[in-house]
């Protein structure tokens, strides 16, 4: 079973972007934001590689056009699957593992254990 | 936590109309299945209001045109979360527990704890 990393959050970051409260997480729309595979590697990769604390695409090693990039991070912030910062020029990413975990207890179990080579 | 029902297979089914073999269950396909609440309610349903092996969609007491449910359980089928089998002109299903808790540990725990009254 792979690790998911927790790191602590850091001091004086800047606020999040636009997101649902843990309230009203929904999971038929989590579901839909995790059912396309490249939105499900971008999870598994923060939860399992993570380095610092939040990360921009770039460092996902995706090859494809920064729009649509854009576009798939949105999806799942907008979904509340991550919380996204914006620094400087500059859009990081992280997983809401505790909103998650509190809300849908196992779902990032799950994404953490997929393989992106199963079909 | 809701209890998931689990009842022993009948001799004599009939075969199960075709489906992905358990093998070639994939995450993103059956996230997408799930991502409607329509089709969350019923598997939902099947897990823990069961009364017999399998039920025809008139049982879930949807009010929604039978052709619209009739697609919605086709869905639910091609991406492996049903098994549904033809009794003459009746269509029944089940859910794959066995296949899915296989596959995706603790998803159907997670469809189960579900409420439809949330978000």
């Amino acid at each position: 079973m792979p690790d998911i990393k927790v790191l602590p959050e850091p001091a004086g970051l800047p606020s999040p972007l636009p997101e649902p409260d843990v309230a009203d997480l929904s999971l038929p729309v989590v579901l839909g934001a995790l059912s396309d595979p490249l939105r499900l590697g971008i999870v598994r990769k923060l939860l399992l590689d993570r380095e610092e604390f939040d990360h921009p695409c770039g460092w996902f090693g995706i090859d494809r056009p920064k729009s649509s990039l854009t576009h798939h991070f949105k999806a799942l912030r907008e979904a509340g699957v991550l919380r996204q910062r914006q620094y400087g020029l500059e859009r990081r990413s992280e997983v809401r593992i505790a909103d998650l975990d509190e809300r849908f207890p196992g779902l990032l179990r799950l994404v953490a254990s997929w393989s992106p080579d199963t079909p």
